[in-house]
């Protein structure tokens, strides 16, 4: 994928989802849903997790949200998350053609 | 490495490489360096590549340094980019064994 550079509309959508990742809070939470191997977390959980108000949680659950890393459900009281798989991977794998391809040049 | 929650010291660290790439002209800058397949690119060529002054880019390019994405050394007149391969692998792999984790669970 970054065998060459990318474009102007690739970058600004990928940005926002490393964008929302720039954040320990946030970085954190994800982590704690993805632990849970494919599972939902209720989000009383993840609000015991932290010593973070409440409403801080929900704004943090929020900003992953709407850069599609995670998605939610609203059932009775609480809300649910889970990972979105997809999302992560296509991340993942652009840092992953940057450093192989990096690593193929000659050695400094 | 995301099979149990982050601690806040490791998700600080990681949380500032994230950062570093939310933003779509870092991205395009990381992916032109990364595209030379190893080697270095001078300054200049980044420059040319976008509408942005210099000023502007070296900027950016500082911020990718800071987070340890890139490095660079000055020779003469310019001063030349590479990729840390190291470093980008670290921030794919969160994301991949986050993604893994997801999808080995139960199916949405």
């Amino acid at each position: 994928m970054v065998t060459e550079a990318l474009t102007e509309d690739a970058a600004a959508g990928l940005a926002r989802g490393f964008k929302a990742l720039g954040d320990p809070v946030r970085l954190r939470l994800l982590s704690l849903i993805a632990a849970r191997a494919g599972g939902e977390v209720c989000v009383c959980e993840l609000t015991d997790a932290f010593t973070l108000t409440g409403p801080t949680i929900s704004h943090h659950l929020k900003v992953l949200r709407e850069a599609g890393l995670i998605d939610c459900q609203r059932r009775g009281t609480w809300v649910y998350y889970w990972i979105v798989p997809a999302r992560l991977a296509v991340l993942s794998q652009l840092l992953d053609v940057s450093a192989a391809a990096a690593s193929t040049g000659p050695t400094r």
